[in-house]
């Protein structure tokens, strides 16, 4: 970090500013301008009080210099970049095949989950999804899901998940709403919890799985940025829990065709750039709109996502919710087999060309997202 | 509602759509046009079962023609519009007099609360404010309240800000994070539960605060639309509970400068087309910097707020968090003053201008903002 | 479009509606409600006058049915689309090689202007990009170009670049900032016009273009909806200009990491939707990072884009504008081989699975996005 | 400026960049840290050449340290901030009184204009503002303005607002669309030229303006940054031009609701941070609701606006273009008082606790905007 001195800043305001920093146990260093004074502060600058050295006379600004988030990043040293691979049941994320993960928005009934399952497993998903209890941006949408009324009923609906899950031997992943409800989702057998969008900054809840040994997918919120969001992902992950997936699932933006806005160039940044974690793409949420969710998908998967979660449904057409972006049956299938060609060309493409496409890992350090910052003023 | 047929439609397919709503107890009427023809729907639709109608062949959409919220908007008929007042403890919100609400980012010590309440009190403040967990965007910014810890911590630290509101006569606003801590507030004696940005879609959190007799504040989140973020206020609302006020508190934009942009238009949309609830101004997570705080928040007064809802703080420079935000004591007894002064003006505009400026309720319900969607186009 | 009375409104004031309309030439149905009646407007609305029905006694609202652009939209009956295919110089766009036009931001002289043109023709590029007037988000920048100075300076850098195009067979493709330089561009034998970002709601410079023989690139505002976009494509194609060519380049969003947000839904909404112009991917403008450029192309590919546009330089560390986003010429080659291998495979995919992603062209139809609007709600 | 070098950077490489910076002869300086070293470069660095430094060896990254913009920020020293008046014909903008510019969004006829200008005039405005030449969104919406269809009708266009403004003693303010136009503008006897929001970051219409003695309005882009528009405004004053306005008329925003977002905030940072330009609000354009116009004008003044520009009608219900934001006759009389007494107040409010609500100049400096950057993180 480096405190910026103001132009009018006297020689004893520089010294002043060093002295409460050498005293907080920070080291520091002086640059001296024909204009101003920078002093460079050394060490954990995470211990720094907020408000200690900014409001001393003569300081203008504190600019910072390195990376806030530390655990959601790239596991690596700039050489030698080391990706995360995190197991839903038997199935792995972030590993060599692509992951892909489907299933009805909402439980509804034993016989609804069983054939989603079943459809799941035979069009070639790996694993199932489904929400007990459902987020509905109006409170007259009628439908919560099986589990809104009480423990009871969420017990009762995610017993009815579980079950289909391993009847059709699918590892099976549920949205969580409520911190206090922890210890049902693991209590029922539920392989993966899953962080929906409107909760991505919900702390108590994301404090909560801190603790939990189950595998977290953590949406990101449709206003956070790349690395904002990558900061509440790093809140999880503080207490040393690794196994967690990011997921983009469609940004708000000047566009009002689709629901959202799937932001690839993220997806590329988290893969590419920023962080070892695996990344799914959910282009359901991000488009909205049942036909466009077989192209977002592979432009996901392009982008460098390796793993797919998008909504599907025996019947969409008697959906209870989101029925609109839900994929009929032969939609699911044939996206499961253009994924993993999706998948299987991106994988040789890496192999082929990546090396030349980023040039080589010092480069693309020294090319940093940091660096476009620059030349955008 | 309208069903619009596709226009290749069929007789018949016309048929069965009207046939299918009868069914589901809906009266219908025909529009036939030389190119189209539109079924209008009779009755309530929110008990329309997603995915009847518009899978049926022939259907090409489904086009909305009334509000979905309901108790959040105006409870007026159109030419009698009748504002709600909302009591927080003595306080009266909404009412003939504007309600000021202060105090720092979060409680620190006895001592600091202590002094702060003194602040606010001075200053001519009516209530106040100060979290006892507090969000943060990084794990790492260290400070997360004094109740962070646990239910002991939490008691504890809610017992300081009660006891230095009731020590200065200034009923409190607190913040809260987890649905499982609402009795918790409620036993200790705090007379306004807030809902922060990053929880505005906390489902579990609106659901539980349906049945907590304190008043609630519930802020904008900063990527909602203005009638989206009426529908989560209506969440708390559908089961009976009357005492909510709006906040808006800034949105997300191009804007890069101020923390948020305040969205002025939509605090007058809600005092003068959408909704009678009180609606508070939060500048300082609007502008996230001390110095605009002051004009934004008398724009936002202008524009229709009735509440000032501001951080203050007795030191912000040793404040342990957004300490760039909070006003010094010297400000906070600026602001009051000047927000008083503009409240009063605004008073007397309403009385001379406001027949004038709107015409008459007939007309402003008919240029109101479904209107400008068609100009739009 | 339909007519929504007032709740209110008399029998009288829905004649009166009546009756004006079948003065201004329109046919008229109604429909009937227990609550509310809509009066159906049958004709070419956009010749209905501003103001003339809206504001008549009893109306409320006036509701859209119908979209608004109609030559950027498919040439095609619901069950046959048709694309369009558009030809830069002899090099076919939107047909069944994938086009690929890459080169420097700018000219900066003969020396370099033919290296690029080298390094396009020996990567396996189609056409050669360069800006002879450059945009410069600062006044400081320095650099806006070879022929920024005059009109003379102007002919000079668009020769230099046609001559390097011919040298190498490759056809040109130029920005253009002044609707008075039109024919300058036309008589220096410039293949293909291009309309940046900063220009595309430039009314006069549309305008102006209508009459241009040459195909024009319209790259997409950073704050236009996907289908306003397309509104202002359609001011280009009104007196029945037919060679035009989609350009998503990134809009603004909360993400603040990369330049812009590479929208891959409304690319796939273009091609998949809304339109049959042939549509380019800008990766390098989407990203601004150079090592981004490579998997977000090849998302775009995926999405649906024919076209790829992305800048390149035989040195990039030297150029004299945008050097951060030009890929080097190791990454040139890379992303044409790439870019070419899943066009391939896209194409693939479209023949297998399209039909199933989609169900049919029909269905397409009816799940359109106009329908998600409901959802929405 | 700052040249941050890589962690592993050798003395070499550092010493390379230094001398490469005295070659450019820049002065420079070192603050070496116990992880990496800091290079301090002092002296213009607009005349550093793009992509020079940046892509020598070890050097990750460059961090500007100082704003970009020079003549549109505050003319002043930090304690003496001094305004720029600007002159519209013998109307004072950024002066003692309140400058109140209104009329039709478009001239439409002799009548229409003479009966808008006694309108404005009765109502107690200060100038006329009328387009001859319209921005459309949708190439079918007919009406483009009286002189939209060549040189001899926009001349004549322009005779007639002169002639109204002429005849009721307003100066007038007309939108320019072509930077060919601009002598016809200057020669028709127009008293102040507007950018609107479209145009923008019209380069070429910019810098062409740079050398018109007529006054500039120039719009806000609605998807400009605060400080990224003060650099498109900065490009118009490059060569000396002093005479320009600024004009916040709403951006871009998840809010869907008004037609954009008013960002007082910006007016606020504008007149009280950043620059000392005078600075118009356009209620009209930014909510697009004419019930909305008069909160938000009286919102904007608040903020920090001494101009206001909105839309008036003599009669709106059949005005050719944006009907529906234009103010009745009785709303713009309520509006031009409600303004100034809203004017009034601001004044006072200025003068009694300004320097409280900034505490001082050098403290205001001291917690300006670049500060809060570090908070975001």
């Amino acid at each position: 970090m480096l405190v910026k001195m103001r132009r009018d800043a006297t020689a004893d305001e520089v010294k002043t500013v060093e002295g409460k920093l050498h005293d907080l146990g920070f080291k520091t260093g002086r640059l001296e301008g024909t204009e101003l004074t920078l002093v460079g502060v050394y060490g954990d600058i995470s211990k720094l009080p907020s408000g200690e050295i900014e409001e001393l006379p003569g300081v203008e600004q504190l600019i910072p210099i390195s990376r806030a988030y530390k655990r959601a990043s790239q596991k690596s040293t700039p050489d030698k970049p080391i990706f995360s691979t995190v197991d839903i049941g038997k199935v792995t994320c972030g590993g060599d095949a692509l992951a892909f993960i489907s299933g009805p928005c909402s439980v509804e009934s034993e016989a609804q989950i069983m054939e989603a399952a079943r459809l799941v497993k035979e069009a070639g998903g790996n694993a199932l999804r489904g929400g007990v209890v459902k987020y509905r941006s109006s409170p007259y949408s009628g439908w919560e899901g099986l589990g809104a009324s009480d423990t009871e009923s969420l017990k009762k609906g995610l017993r009815l998940i579980v079950k289909a899950g391993r009847e059709f031997g699918l590892p099976t992943v549920v949205e969580i709403l409520d911190p206090g409800d922890v210890p049902v989702y693991e209590d029922a057998g539920v392989d993966c919890i899953q962080i929906g969008e409107p909760n991505s900054k919900n702390q108590a809840l994301l404090n909560r799985l801190r603790s939990t040994p189950l595998p977290v997918i953590h949406k990101r919120g449709n206003s956070l940025d790349t690395e904002a969001y990558l900061l509440w992902v790093e809140r999880i992950m503080t207490g040393g829990k690794e196994n967690v997936i990011l997921c983009e699932r469609g940004i708000a933006s000047a566009n009002r065709y689709t629901r959202n806005t799937l932001d690839v160039g993220s997806i590329a940044a988290f893969r590419y750039q920023l962080s070892g974690l695996p990344v799914a793409v959910d282009s359901s949420h991000a488009t909205g709109i049942r036909d466009l969710v077989h192209p977002a998908t592979l432009a996901g998967i392009m982008a460098g996502a390796s793993v797919v979660l998008v909504e599907a449904h025996p019947n969409p057409l008697i959906a209870k919710s989101d029925g609109h972006q839900g994929l009929f049956a032969e939609q699911l299938h044939a996206l499961v087999k253009a994924s993993r060609a999706t998948w299987q060309l991106r994988r040789e493409l890496d192999q082929a060309y990546l090396p030349s496409a980023t040039l080589d890992i010092a480069y693309k350090d020294r090319m940093s997202a940091d660096r476009k910052r620059f030349f955008d003023k």
